[in-house]
Formats: structure tokens, C-alpha cells, sequence
């Protein structure tokens, strides 16, 4: 019978059976010290002589528990008998004892397969599954509806650019950059709240530190309601959810990157301004005069919120019609019902009211000129009745980065694909 | 303040607002009925003349809810006043408010967008949402880790035949089958459980009831097992927590379908059968000699299971090694460490102990007929420290399908992707 390390404390004087990867191995002659990790945590094992495994192996030990104020932890597994599971290979390529820091993200990327048994690089992944947990959840608390719709469509949303195409039988269809079309035919359909968690793509030749080109897509829709405001209320109510859950199952996690999250109770202070009052805050603060809300102009907006509201976040809304996608909802002639939220310097959602009206659609379409025939799928959604909606998107991984404090989004990603990188 | 029709029960004699989608219009003269269709359910509107609406729109009314014994679910508004928030077309392509039996699979396909209001064709979806959130659940309280992982790999896991390219940059990627290579680092990076959910690919040529190209996998991979019986005791544990989630939250949508869910504690009796005693009942049921499990004899075994154990269902163990793929850990020259669940006559699972060892699993590639050489990252994962392990998935899709009784699996597909549908 298996015992986990996290199980240990409880079993002082009981002997136990432990099983793990062999994490670090020190011989001190006469006495060798192995500490030994499995999916709960690490302890020290002491045998008498030096045992002969290797950095990673998985081994399965025998032996007392005891007490010992110098071990880790403060306690340590004296070695009865120990079993070599599975051996590996000498030459590991990466470092996976140590601290990831000191290890270029190439490496870490290109040895994927090794470099996430490092315990900080995994304790990312830990983080990320209570953002999915807890995102799922407080929507289901909210009466919405999970759904799971196709990623292969004949054409784009956003207009057919920017995307990957696929080889299908005697066909070619696309890689969906987002949900949008489906999230409005099921809010429509009559669920009215509705959410997917999936893979989007997008074939843009980004190379930064904030772009991927197949990202984990938080995508939520809701309809009868009047205002973008109601979707930052959820939003901001969502927020505090995951922040909550962090702090109650992510301690380790957040201590591994010596990061925080913000008070949950901080979510609801989240600031609010228009495109133009971000433009006039960036170059109050600056003393720069300023066009467009550049990524740095990103990152001063949260710096200021941080200042004013105590948390690096804040919502943007109205931006301009042309930098928005056709459905979005105008608010004039030249402004949008729209919404990103800011958070620590980087854009993590990007959300707006809808078009609902059939008539208003058409003519949008036009104005982007895009050819309103090859719509005839979504414009039925609108032509048989639908209500009033609106909806947003969070990105997993940008999410996850910032909420660590990682350099790039990449490392927030279990398997990236960029440009150059399609494995492993 | 919006009323959903569910809460109408408690606000007898008061003023409310309810809003939604026009479900039905019956117009008697002098007075007119419209069946009023919200998420949470339906309720009769009254009218002292006939409203201006047709079928689809979405409304808004204002009226007294009154105790009507005549009236579906006992209630109804009486309308004080009417706002027509989107106005439907008259020329409806699907019939909304019919029973869809009446239509054809290609007719509630070729009209997805609408004939997803149809209240029995959504209520596969509702059900469908309660099977992803009681498995996530189940889990969780497992102590699995959910992660997410790319759909684009370089080649594929079971050898490279059936997939789909996609044309990536100035390269070829293709979209994974399933997330077995992934699992399998995950667990060996010290998660030791992990699930995943996320869509998977076949390019495979069917045209049957059972087949889609695109589907929902709900993969898990669970390390530290010394046999695959503990992988049909989590999966009836798993089943149990679905069927449970179920009973409590869908018996409208079981009803629309005229469908039962097994009782949840007939799970743990769900018979355990090798293939050989498989086809030996298969035979002795049908008095026919038995060369293989044809998807007749899947539907035989589980009516032979029924009898016994009272549950549609039985675990078929020790498929042959030319069946399954390379990974799959062998029990002797001929036979796999495997099994299949069939639920209701079709195959809802397939799992396995996988291979742990370096070594024998570069002998079982070659065996395959594939070169070691280009599963190097696959390979790495083995070669540095593996903890015996296996895993299975569910397809959601298919699971849907047999607890609802549903004909075809692409009705229980929101957006089914076929070798000739690719739209909406």
C-alpha cells in the first residue's frame, strides 16, 4: 500500500511504503540522502550506503518514518528496502533539480518532455487546471451552459485572414481562430448563457513574448442584457473566483515563482475608462503624447490602476469601430460597445456587445467589406429572432503567465506552437 | 427586473416581466395563446387580442401571473403589454416547435443554427453538459490535474496514417488523434493523474451512425497501477458520478427522449469479460460461430449483461496486440493488457496499460513497422524514469448518444464534422 509524501506526517514511527522520482542524490560516505518526489511533494530517504539509482529514476522505497528537525520538511523515510522501478538514463538533458531560472526558455521548450518534471516548471500547469476549475464552475453557479462546438469551419470569422488551413478529404477547411459564430447560435438557440473551453488558432506571424499561435480560449456569451457593464460585472465576478481558488490550492505554486494574486475582494475595484480617457491617463503618466494604446501604454494604464484602485487591472472600453471585429456592437459612428481587460500590463480578454439585429449586420459586413452571401449560416441566427447579447474571451495561457509573472506566454503553455516550434 | 419561467410558480397574483423566444401561437378569437420559451423552461402567455408576433421572435411582455389549471404547468401571464425585441422571418426553415422525429438527420443538420431551438434537440446538449462537468468533477476529487495540450503534432501517435494536415507557415503539422503522448509526459513529470478534454481528429473514410471525423475526447492517464482492472474501477466510478449528475439535473432531457439512465449502482456490477469469453457468448447468444466482435456482437454482449447484471453494459479485457495500437503494454505474444467499455451496443471506451520500458517499447515499434527513429520526444519520455501507468477515453459524443438513445452520434454533436459536412 502506497503512501504519498503529503501522507508522511501522519506516519511517524510506521513503516510505509513510498514510491517517486529519485530528485536529488547526495553521498556523504557511510550515509547517502535521496530525496525522492512524487505528485504530493518531496521527502528525504536515508540509506545506509549508497543506493544505486539515478537522477529520475522512479523508485519504490520501504521504510520507518522518523522525525528529524534537519530534514526538509522535518522528516525523513529511514531505508529498509528499495526497488528500482524504472531506471533512467544518465544523461538527462535538463537540469531538473534545479532552478529554471538559470536555464534559457529554448532549452526548457526543446526539452519539453524533461524539463516539465523541473517543480517549478510543473507548478504552473497546477495553478493553470484552478483557473479551468475554477472559471468552469463559478459559471455553472451562474446557470450558464458548456458547450462544444467544432474547430474545423469553411470560413473565418473574423473575415477569412489569418487563418491555418486544413487538408479534408476532398476539401479545404480552417482551423476556427474563435467560437464567436457558435457561441451566438447556442446563447440564440435558447441557453442563453452559454461557455467553451477550447483551442482557438490564429496564423499570424507574431514573434513576442504575449503571442502563440494555438492558445486554450476561455470564451463566454450571454444574452438579455443591456450593457458591455454587465459583462465586466461577470468578468470581474470570474476573476475573483479563480483568485480565490488560487490562494486556497496554489500556495506552493505561487511561492515556486515568489508570485501573489491580487485580493479577490480587489476584483470589484477593477477601474473602468473609455479608449479616449486611457489615451489621456497614458500620457498624463507618461508625459508623452499619445496616438494609439501601444503595449507599453498597456502596461502604464495598470500601473496607474495599481496606484489608484490597489490592483494592476483595468478595464478599457469604447474602442474604436475599425479596430474591432464586424459584429461587434457600434456605440456611434465611430466607437464600439466594446471591452479588453488590462491585466498586469498585458491584454488577457478581449469582449463586446453584439450585433443583433439582422439589418444592422448586413450593413456592417458591407462596411468591412465583406461579401454578406457568404454569411448566409450566421446571418440565420439573426434573421429568426435574437436577443439582445454579449460576450468575452480570457486566454488561458496569457491568464496564467501573468498571474506568475512569467516572462513569456510560452512558459505558460504545456506544448506551444509558434512559428519555427511544432514539437514535441 | 426579468422573471425566468421557472420562478413564475412562486410570483401568483404579482406584476412581472418575462422575456423570450415565441414558441407556439394559437389564436382563438377574442383571446390568444403564445407558448413563451425561456432557458429555464416554457409557460402560456394570454392575449386579449392577437398579438403582432411571429414564431421565433424574441419578446418582451409585462402581465399578472395567474394560478390556470388548463394552462401547461398549471400558469399563466396575462399580457399587459408587448415589446417585440427581434422580430423572426416568417419563412422559418425548421419547424421549432415539432417533435423532431418527424425530420430527417440531414434536414436538422442542414439547418443546425435553428433546429438547435428545437427544446429535445437542445436538452441533448444540456445532458451533454452535465456529463462534461460530472466527469471533470469525478476527478478532481481523485486528485487527477487537468491539463491542456496542443491539437498540432508532427506525426502521429499511432503511426501517422488517418490524420489530417494542416498547412502550418512554411510547414506541414497534423491534428492529433489523441493526447496519448501527452498524457503520458504529464504523468511521468510527476501529475501522475491527469485528464484532459479537447477535440480529436480521424481522417478516416466511415459513413455510419457511429463515426465522426471531428469528436470530444475525455482522455484520462493515471500512473502507479499494477493492472488495468483499477482503470475499469475508476471508469465505473466515473460512470456512477455521470449517471448520478444526471438523474439529479436532467430528467426533463431524459424525458424528451424518452430515455433512462442506468441506476448508478449497478455500475460497480457492469460484468468484466476477456475477448475470448467474449466471442464465446457472443456465439453461445446467437448459436453463430464468432471470428471476431462485430459491432452486432458488441450490441449482443450488452444485451447479454443486461440480463445478468441488470446494466447495458460489460468491459471487454485482452484484445488481440494486432488490434490495439503500439503502446499498448502486451500480456503475451497475442494478447493486449486492454479492454473496451460497450454501453448500450457501441464501444464508448478504449483503454490500456501502456508500456513503460524503454526497451520493450522500441522492439514493439519496430514490430509495428515503424522506425524508433522518429519518436525520439515520444521515446525521451521512457527513457528517463517512467512509473508503470495506463489510461482510457470516453468519447463524449457517444456517451451522449447511448444515454439518450439517440440514432445517430451526429445528433449528439452541436457541429458534427463529417467526410462531406463541414458547415454550419
Amino acid at each position: 500500500m502506497r503512501t504519498l509524501v503529503s501522507e508522511l506526517s501522519s506516519k511517524v514511527g510506521a513503516s510505509v511504503s513510498v514510491s517517486g522520482w529519485v530528485h536529488r542524490v547526495r553521498d556523504l560516505g557511510g550515509v547517502s540522502f535521496v530525496v525522492l518526489r512524487d505528485r504530493s511533494g518531496s521527502v528525504q530517504l536515508v540509506f545506509d550506503s549508497k543506493p544505486d539509482v539515478t537522477l529520475e529514476s522512479v523508485i519504490r522505497v520501504e521504510g520507518d518514518v522518523a522525525a528529524n528537525e534537519k530534514a526538509p520538511g522535518g522528516l525523513e523515510v529511514r531505508v529498509a528496502s528499495l526497488v528500482v522501478v524504472s531506471k533512467a538514463a544518465v544523461d538527462l538533458p535538463f537540469p531538473v533539480n534545479q532552478d529554471p531560472g538559470k536555464t534559457s526558455l529554448e532549452s526548457i521548450l526543446d526539452n519539453r518532455m524533461i524539463s516539465l518534471r523541473n517543480p517549478a516548471i510543473l507548478s504552473i500547469f497546477r495553478l493553470q487546471a484552478t483557473i479551468l476549475a475554477c472559471f468552469a464552475d463559478h459559471l455553472r453557479s451562474e446557470g450558464f451552459t458548456e458547450i462544444k462546438t467544432s474547430k474545423l469551419i469553411g470560413t473565418g470569422t473574423e473575415g477569412g485572414t489569418g487563418l491555418f488551413a486544413v487538408e479534408y478529404f476532398d476539401t479545404k477547411v480552417y482551423l476556427t481562430q474563435s467560437p464567436q459564430t457558435f457561441k451566438q447560435v447556442m446563447i440564440a438557440s435558447g441557453l442563453e448563457r452559454v461557455f467553451e473551453i477550447g483551442p482557438a488558432y490564429r496564423a499570424e506571424k507574431h514573434d513576442t513574448p504575449r503571442h502563440i499561435n494555438e492558445f486554450e480560449s476561455l470564451d463566454i456569451e450571454m444574452a438579455f442584457i443591456e450593457s458591455e457593464q454587465e459583462l465586466m460585472d461577470l468578468e470581474t465576478r470570474i476573476l475573483a473566483a479563480i483568485f480565490s481558488g488560487i490562494l486556497q490550492r496554489n500556495q506552493k505554486d505561487l511561492d515556486a515563482w515568489k508570485a501573489t494574486v491580487p485580493n479577490p475582494e480587489l476584483c470589484a475595484r477593477i477601474p473602468r475608462v473609455s479608449h479616449d480617457e486611457a489615451k489621456e491617463i497614458v500620457g498624463r503618466e507618461t508625459g508623452k503624447k499619445v496616438y494609439e494604446i501601444t503595449p507599453e501604454g498597456e502596461r502604464t494604464l495598470c500601473e496607474w490602476a495599481l496606484k489608484g484602485a490597489g490592483i494592476e487591472a483595468v478595464f478599457v472600453h469604447g474602442y474604436p469601430r475599425k479596430s474591432r471585429p464586424f459584429y461587434t456592437y457600434p456605440a456611434d459612428n465611430n466607437r464600439t460597445r466594446s471591452f479588453d481587460l488590462l491585466f498586469r500590463g498585458l491584454e488577457v480578454t478581449s469582449g463586446s456587445m453584439r450585433i443583433n439585429q439582422y439589418d444592422m449586420l448586413v450593413e456592417n459586413l458591407k462596411a468591412f467589406g465583406l461579401n454578406p452571401d457568404g454569411f448566409s449560416d450566421y446571418l440565420s441566427i439573426f434573421k429568426y429572432g435574437c436577443p439582445p447579447h454579449g460576450g468575452f474571451a480570457i486566454g488561458l495561457e496569457r491568464l496564467t503567465q501573468k498571474v506568475l509573472g512569467l516572462a513569456s506566454v510560452k512558459e505558460a503553455t504545456l506544448f506551444p506552437r509558434d512559428r519555427k516550434r511544432t514539437r514535441p
